[in-house]
């Protein structure tokens, strides 16, 4: 599947057999990678659906799929959720997003912690770049992103293993750790959470975990984390 | 340690008890950090030595640390070599550099690949951007750079486990892998190694080891497979 040109298509797209390409994905398509009417391409709606077909230019600006096969993926498991406070160095989100979309993150939770400067603001380059990295790696399904006043409900509903990136002294090695059903990691801003925000997370329910004796940026310990739960829970395999 | 200013100084730096900061570093102390005289700031020299002490403004441009406390760490283990091909795209290499030094690459060894569209040249950012990630991580030893024409007498010198990141069939899991002594990860250039170049490296020693059912881009199947090879000889505890 790998070396097949690949579109995204927004997931309400009906499959009559023929499929027209958005504007962007479209001008992608004659201009940049200057594809010939023929060619198998791949097509993708971010929850699930997967076609290959025959793509065709339709004038100067229009391109279609005539499809040929389709597919449908079921979601990745274990899911895999990374509930961040917001971060205000430029390009952190960003990073965090391309990072954790290629190793498998599938939900990315932001909220404004005590020591976040502001609250999160949704970007409209966030859900581009996740479209980016699922074309590349080849993944499906588009990574969700969400904005909530309220980390802890999340954690306290989390079906699964939640986990908190501390400094504690309990805070435990991934490798040691006891993992089941879908993965939440909860990481905090620059500076860290507070200790009363540590407290009210492992509280609900979040499980102090430690990544070594290193210090990273925030969007770096979270990308870290999510791999080695993933890792934990069999992923890449 | 890592609220500290971390100050980087040649490894060849002589202590007498005073350090002088090296142009870059006190222009950074003084005009960025705008650090005070008497602020408690740390110095290593990337091979192991630390040193703490107090800053000292002396004069416009220049800086100097009198030395309170001097600690030998010793190297960290196990040791991550990553034999990567030259890649082309720009900022991949410097991506490659600081994902892999952020989470414990010791030593990046690049060489030109069948399908590498150019040698390696060394770039003076290349140690700049080391220095950087020590500094944040609170690592003392600069992971070390190297060029080679012959990727096959690294690996088969290696004492340790080797492994190559390959798409044949016979690749399995890092979670199934018998991992001891220091760590190797052969990769190849956008586009992979040839079949032949997988045929030479395995022979040569090369364990096949696959990341998942994902394509990533070459610089991230790096990082990536370094950081489960890590995870699986015991790193983040």
């Amino acid at each position: 599947m790998s070396h097949l040109h690949r579109f995204h298509l927004p997931p309400d797209t009906t499959d009559a057999g023929i499929l027209a390409l958005p504007e962007g994905e479209a001008h992608h398509a004659l201009r940049v990678a200057r594809l010939k009417s023929g060619e198998t391409v791949e097509v993708f709606d971010g929850a699930g659906r997967v076609w290959r077909g025959a793509f065709e230019a339709a004038g100067k600006h229009e391109a279609v799929i005539q499809v040929v096969e389709r597919a449908f993926e079921e979601p990745p498991t274990p899911r895999c959720t990374l509930v961040v406070a917001a971060l205000h160095r430029p390009g952190a989100m960003e990073e965090l997003l391309r990072r954790g979309a290629e190793v498998g993150v599938t939900r990315f939770v932001f909220f404004r912690a005590r020591r976040s400067e502001r609250p999160p603001r949704r970007d409209g380059k966030w859900e581009r770049i996740l479209v980016e990295v699922c074309k590349q790696c080849g993944r499906n399904w588009l990574p969700r992103i969400e904005l909530t006043e309220d980390p802890i409900r999340i954690i306290a509903s989390h079906a699964g293993t939640a986990c908190i990136a501390a400094m504690t002294p309990e805070a435990g090695p991934v490798s040691s750790l006891e993992v089941t059903g879908d993965l939440l990691l909860a990481v905090g801003p620059e500076g860290d959470f507070t200790a009363e925000e540590v407290a009210a997370l492992t509280e609900a329910g979040a499980v102090p975990i430690t990544l070594g004796a290193y210090t990273y940026r925030s969007e770096v310990a979270a990308v870290l984390g999510a791999t080695l739960l993933l890792q934990r829970a069999g992923a890449f395999a």
